[in-house]
């Protein structure tokens, strides 16, 4: 009977062994992949999707393509039954599980990006992880522009105007690189703009940047930035963020609406649910890349952890979570699986790094290949060639070589196109002393504080008095918007350092309309704080006839 | 002193009302146009970007670019004040309102899609209005053949590739000839699925499509779409919508889960708040396009009514809301702009269609121009370049006309890129006995019921009995999600036919865990209901302390 092989994840680990394991087992076995997209992104590329040097669409592949002879199921998985053999997944928008059998599983789900550790840096940062990461990074990159370039207020257009990435290494250098040449480029449409009220900013907390890169090519990429324009921050830290300035570790306070960030790789979760041994969150694996104690379980790529020798102790011990070890690492594991398929002694991964390459954005690169330092344009260029050779076989390397073309010669655009995100509930950093919202601004939202005290004041409409009310943990703000009013009645600051979650207007709107606890409640809440009687019963979707309107009295 | 010249609006009107105006008052006018986004949408080509025969940067172009010598500003429009002469907006994240002067303003804001007449199709259905919404069909349609290609249940199968458009106008029938393309050329990379199983259907209220074609063309353009396997139906509306099936006006019952809206057209909310005398939502104005009542303001494009002939009465004796008459209109209201600040005569619009234009997708089309019949790839060819005239000078019409030629060569992919969107809250409609979700499937959301009675059956923990229950409007089920529990603990289906809205996971439980009302609401409601012991305080945003965890008892 066929082995059935299967695969989580299609990055450069799961897409390589998948390939490797069709070559070498052809149709004696079923091989499947499953991976959350249809589709391969190239990572490294995606600070140049957002600087616009870059289609979209060219910096990722489809699956399908690369995977002929495997099957692929595009679906998320859920968990793991190690002892049934069994991996359930949720496929579509289906709710209902779907159970895969497997004889042996290699687990290839990268890493994700968690950046927990920084206040406000979760909720008010960029990531550069997915494509629509980087779409959403370009957008938000020129919305600042065209504000700047409208605003009366000057606090506005230097928070406007002040962009910082945290981390320098391959990611963020090559994202502060790009962002910077994007900007440059855009500002001939922006006539209210001065280049010199630009600021773009990397924040490092190592003393140098490009850690794999020796440090004089390091220093030479940093020196290359500077010279466009770029301040470098080293030894510096994020101590906490809000929507509108960035504090650094030592405790210096960046006014900014963008932050990029490019650290906090972490564990999947469905990993850390695992029934495996894990070591900081990564598949524990011996040489041969089988999970400890499960000889059917295998793992490679950024979530697992593999010696590169016995008694492997120091990070330098193990495998770079880095393309080019993924690459040779699905050789390995293939050729390890067949040979536990047919009863054959398996053999311990080894691979030497060939060297390093990081692209400074602009078509500027560093890198070192064999012990030889290139720079510039070349080393852009080989940076380039590097990641299309992992591209697998010529007609692919072909297509993405003249898309890339192409791209080159297409002239960059300043269009902003933004997905509609839906609201949904988000948290909101403050500092102590900032303002929330202020009487008169556009109603964005149904407010309630996770943490610190807030103060709320506004004119009271019969006596004229200015009232004042605190608000703690648990209690809420922003409520009256239900009732019609499309700006604030009142005015709103942090008297403390403290989070608020808001939830949307729709979202509210439509819930206090359906969820009658909750109408009960806000009606209650408004009688006894503003004396109004309200009802609930505005929002009514499609085909629904209306109840009452709310009324005031 | 110089006159401000206010335009409201970036399509096919407000754009080249900009132009013209700047080209006869040059300096001696400040021109600003405002505008909601900063590019320019070719919205015909929208169909054509969601099959992927065009990239959907080359769908767009970027205002700045476009008016040179005018300032833009990117911002929502909130009201105008005509009295004291005065437009106020919100731009960037801002919530404080901006207020822009102006001497004479034009409006041309267009119209918006409103889909309420149909119960469930707001909610359930896919517009094709933006940009965001070509991408958004491009991915639901190739997540539906992912979907079918794996799935083991035959009627989710057959809904996943069943695709029904709604509407055989212009927009309806290039919609379905693109889509029709975009799945037959995607079939080969989904081995599971025989082209037999899909079917692709047009449902069109009236007797004949294309309504401003002659009917021997439309009957033409539909005979093609046939031939290449496309259903239409005629003299059938839509009765209602769920996610799962298309009910029609003569009661037939398609099970679909991809429906197109090209329906709809109604004007913005913004206008209908206007103090402005309006005819069905657009701006009355006079055969001058000035708005009736006040010399200053000015109405073009869509959403005003333009008379071309005194006593104007039937449709026929208006301006068509097309791109052929905006671009018309245009050029005549900047002449009588002129004409009123210089205190000379104003002239009517007089303009005669000179035929029209349809793609039936996949490079084929339909047209009438000067009384000539064109049809098949000459008629398409056609159809491409009509639009390129559009656009404004040279540079801008060679370089658009360059990228639709790299377009041309380029192979189609069938990567599905969707932006992951936030639950937030949505309606969802269900017929008497539909499921709504059952033990074991993965909790999605929190539910409250907006109409309708829906029954929710479980087994009690402790007695090992099946218990149901009923719950009506302002009622709730879906909620034990939040203690934790990632799959459905019971079963519920719809009694009648309903409508529940549905609070995104992540939003719900945040908010249970920091608004206090609530969180003690669905305390109470666990211990009475199921005699579960929980509190609040699972789900903590970054940097802050952890409450006590739920717990269950």
């Amino acid at each position: 009977m066929a082995q059935k092989l299967l695969v989580l994840g299609g990055g450069f680990g799961g897409l390589y062994a998948a390939r490797e394991l069709r070559k070498r087992f052809g149709d004696e076995a079923e091989i499947q992949l499953i991976s959350e997209e249809n589709y391969f992104v190239f990572q490294p590329l995606l600070p140049e999707v957002a600087a616009g040097a870059i289609t979209s669409m060219h910096a990722v592949t489809s699956l399908r393509e690369l995977l002929a002879g495997v099957r692929l199921r595009k679906a998320t998985i859920h968990s793991v039954d190690f002892d049934r053999q069994v991996v359930t997944v949720f496929q579509g928008v289906q709710r209902r599980p779907t159970e895969i059998e497997y004889d042996h599983l290699v687990i290839a789900m990268g890493s994700r990006i968690d950046l927990s550790r920084v206040p406000g840096l979760e909720d008010h940062a960029l990531k550069m992880k997915t494509l629509e990461d980087a779409r959403r990074m370009r957008a938000h990159i020129i919305e600042r522009l065209e504000h700047a370039d409208v605003t009366f207020l000057p606090e506005v257009k230097r928070e406007a105007l002040t962009f910082v990435v945290v981390g320098a290494g391959f990611s963020g250098i090559e994202c502060i690189g790009e962002m910077k040449e994007l900007i440059d480029r855009s500002l001939k449409y922006y006539p209210n703009i001065d280049p010199s009220e630009i600021r773009v900013i990397a924040v490092e907390f190592a003393p140098r940047a490009l850690n794999e890169l020796p440090e004089s090519l390091a220093a030479y990429a940093v020196k290359q930035l500077e010279k466009r324009g770029v301040e470098v921050m080293f030894n510096t830290g994020v101590a906490s963020v809000t929507g509108r300035r960035l504090v650094t570790s030592t405790g210096e306070v960046i006014p900014t609406r963008t932050i990029v960030a490019t650290i906090g790789n972490a564990p999947s979760p469905v990993i850390l649910d695992m029934d495996l041994e894990l070591t900081h969150g990564r598949v524990a694996v011996d040489r041969t890349m089988q999970a400890k104690g499960r000889e059917n379980v295998w793992s490679l790529g950024d979530c697992a952890l593999i010696p590169l020798k016995d008694d492997a102790k120091e990070r330098d011990d193990f495998a770079p979570p880095t393309a080019q070890f993924a690459v040779r690492e699905a050789s390995q594991i293939a050729q390890n699986i067949q040979a536990a398929v047919q009863g054959k002694p398996l053999k311990p991964f080894k691979y030497k790094s060939r060297g390093a390459l990081a692209s400074l954005g602009a078509r500027r690169g560093v890198a070192e290949v064999f012990g030889i330092k290139v720079s510039g344009y070349p080393a852009w260029l080989l940076w380039r060639m590097y990641y299309l050779s992992f591209m697998p076989g010529f007609d692919t390397k072909l297509r993405v070589f003249l898309n890339w073309l192409l791209d080159s010669i297409r002239p960059r655009s300043v269009v902003a196109l933004r997905a509609p995100e839906k609201e949904g509930a988000r948290y909101v950093h403050y500092a102590a002393g900032d303002p929330v919202f202020e009487k008169g601004n556009r109603s964005d939202g149904f407010y309630t504080v996770v943490s610190g005290r807030f103060e709320v004041s506004y004119q009271d409409e019969t006596t004229g008095e200015t009232v004042t009310r605190e608000v703690g943990p648990g209690g809420h703000f922003g409520e009256r918007m239900i009732m019609g009013e499309s700006t604030r009645f009142g005015t709103v600051r942090a008297l403390t350092d403290g989070t608020a979650l808001v939830l949307g207007q729709e979202e509210f709107t439509k819930l206090s309309s359906t969820f009658e606890a909750l109408g009960s409640y806000l009606e209650d809440h408004f009688n006894r704080v503003y004396h109004i009687d309200w009802h609930p019963g505005a929002a009514k979707p499609s085909g629904e006839p209306a109840e009452k309107s709310p009324t005031r009295h």
